[in-house]
């Protein structure tokens, strides 16, 4: 008999900016193990942060750093040329204000996700990545890091004695290769509840996930990333959940 | 025989931000005992903080917050109505940032000191002083305030369990009643570098100033702020601690 | 027989900041003549402003600049104690970016309406009044001024040659005085759709409102001012307009 | 007998930011015929570019708009992968920030220069060239545009019916094949204000420089753009209108 079956839920929350609100984080401390909340660079100011942070520790959902390149009016989501030791820098501090909110909330920092641009950049930008993981060595406590599979950073924290953790995307479609099918393909993003929560059973369960040709592939994940920004997404998130736990596999945070 | 007199000199360091420049950080890390670092809200981008922190830890000066209103158009200068909520959740935003960053420079925050408009607002406002004080005991290990003589923010910090410590300021005349005589008025700032060490001498090994009519008045401060942000301030600081010095005064942090 | 009743209905729009939204502008530009748009102080990043002014343009509506203190995390909602020169330059940028944008778009600025902390602190305080009209004054072409009667700016902006109109709100209960009754108070916001389009049936036909006792008073206001930020307030934009249009008021803006 | 020589010397100017400084504007009046002003997105507060404006008026120097990516903290000199139309729009809006400052001070912006890290992607990268040409387009007026010889924005500007003017460095060493020797290479800037100087009368007479090895090059120049933020480079660009107004050139602005 297999070891019983568990996986994180992990989603992007505190998305507000003082008068502007993004997302129902409410309904999503309802689905996931583990929020990446933002600390400010790319959206959190410091009330959203710590409201965010109560909720998550009330709710018993592991908080993450959601950490950014400095750009509010991008949403974090342009890449930012800085140098790696600016980004370094602006990655510790992130993590430091954060903590201190989620210390005071009760809670504590237990893991570290870079946003939007700077997520996509250290797949592949070697001194990107390698500040990322300076900055998360320089805060102590040797953090766990979620990223992509393949990410250049997920091998440079593992060189760095970090540990280091992939994520697999509920509503994204895979190709043949284990990478995503890029948004601007068609059928990439798939929005049939059943349909996804059945392959997060499949990924959970067995390690695979079917590929748009039909393949299956094995997927190294410990963590499954769902969006809350719309009531759609909401909605995909309970029903991953409910169809994990209908199968026997435990929604835990895996830092 | 008296005990050995010991009073604390304190400066705003830090205060670049980016490209731009302000003071003589490291000529002030050769006089002071105590470092107020701007934390990002009216100056100090993060790689600022970092590299003064380090320029700290080497110079064995303790590190204090310097906490700002959000307002780096206006330097922390300008008083920002924001709500008690807001302004506790900014400033332990801050203390956390800092903190952060302190750590992986081998240091620590060791005190809190509002600035500018925050400084001279809490010295009356009830509720940001309050707030202030909330920020710094969510933050955690009571660390003591570092505030104006008479300020509603000293009684509030002590009133919650905290160490809060009054300042005086060396380069700045003083009337009777204790009371800063306001810069609009002739005089109210000093320029005489021996004159100044003097009276700060007379403060360390007795407890008062002459104030600008020639009266003795007792003054409430275990520390005294010196500026760097121009070569005489510089050169004043260094006056100051040769006087305290020569006169057996030791030169300890407060915190 | 008197002369056909006119009247003006403004809104607040281009409230959104890069990826953050607010409001259903699409709807309120079906209901409003005057626009008040948000020039990238409290919200409203280019593109934002960029794509209402084309709106607007499109819509047959006018343009105003809703300028603000700058305080994007408080959405301009709160007091910043700049000095009126600060407070002039900044008005005039916001002013000159607005209509770069506004011109591309085949507009132009043709109204100024301080917005939200900037709106109210100017109905008393005397020099940041008078550093609104001098903003406008120097941007040239002597735009007219949208304020709360009664405001301190309203006189200074007539006493410096400026157009000053005044504006009523459609949801809101007024004192026998005139005077706006507090938003703490019971009653303070009216949400009955249909009373507030008769009332603002009244007052754009006889010049008077009930006050909260009963009593007609007389207001002086050549606009009326609804809200876009909540569904309701949408539909209640669309009655108003509705009623005014049933009963042979012509909506047309004031500038 | 030839017709007498002219040329322009252009400097960027108002680069404070609230209680920061940069460079000694003052000085640079004095040296220069035409002033790129910061515009608020890599630096200038709207209060420092209003008396920039009024300097620029004053000593009769022909005022451009110093348009940059929105980068505060890295005074604009990192890439920042904005969209071609946030690009549009932010240098749209910069533009008619100063514009209104300008008109306020008696003058108007007459040419626009890209600032930083926007200057040099430009160079090569086409949307991003499109997009500042696209806004100079959208401002109306068709302002003539400062830039490198060789920039993919050049002859983007060309194409669309706009004057672009290049413009040569006078503290740069060249290469033979007339682009800039890269700042990482010894003798990449020079030092020398006599041999500068030397150097921009021969620029100015002959339309030529002689390249680090000897070559002498052609270079189109309608302008020489001079440094001021060091009391050398201030000194250089005296010297180097001392030279040419000795040597019979005129200095004029360009546009």
């Amino acid at each position: 008999m297999p070891a019983p079956a568990h996986i994180d839920l992990n989603s992007d929350v505190g998305e507000a900016f003082g008068s502007w609100t993004m997302g129902d984080d409410a309904a999503m401390f309802r689905s996931v193990s583990s929020a990446s909340i933002a600390c400010g660079f790319h959206a959190g100011d410091p009330s959203t942060m710590a409201e965010t942070c109560r909720e998550a520790v009330a709710a018993g959902v592991t908080i993450g750093a959601h950490v950014a390149y400095r750009d509010l009016a991008g949403f974090g989501r342009r890449f930012l040329d800085c140098s790696p030791r600016e980004l370094a820098d602006d990655v510790l501090y992130q993590m430091g204000a954060l903590e201190a909110v989620a210390r005071a909330a009760g809670g504590a920092v237990r893991y570290v996700k870079p946003h939007g641009a700077l997520y996509t950049t250290i797949v592949h930008h070697e001194e990107h990545a390698r500040a990322v993981v300076d900055a998360v060595r320089a805060f102590g406590g040797d953090l766990p890091l979620l990223l992509l599979p393949g990410s250049v950073a997920l091998e440079r924290a593992r060189a760095a004695g970090l540990r280091a953790v992939a994520e697999a995307f509920a509503d994204r479609a895979y190709r043949s290769d284990g990478t995503l099918v890029p948004r601007r393909e068609p059928g990439a993003v798939l929005h049939d509840e059943h349909a996804v929560a059945e392959r997060m059973v499949r990924l959970a369960s067995r390690g695979t996930l079917l590929a748009r040709d039909g393949t299956e592939i094995r997927i190294d994940a410990a963590s499954i990333c769902v969006h809350g920004d719309s009531p759609g997404a909401v909605a995909m998130a309970a029903a991953v959940r409910a169809a994990l736990t209908a199968a026997g596999v435990e929604i835990r945070a895996f830092a």
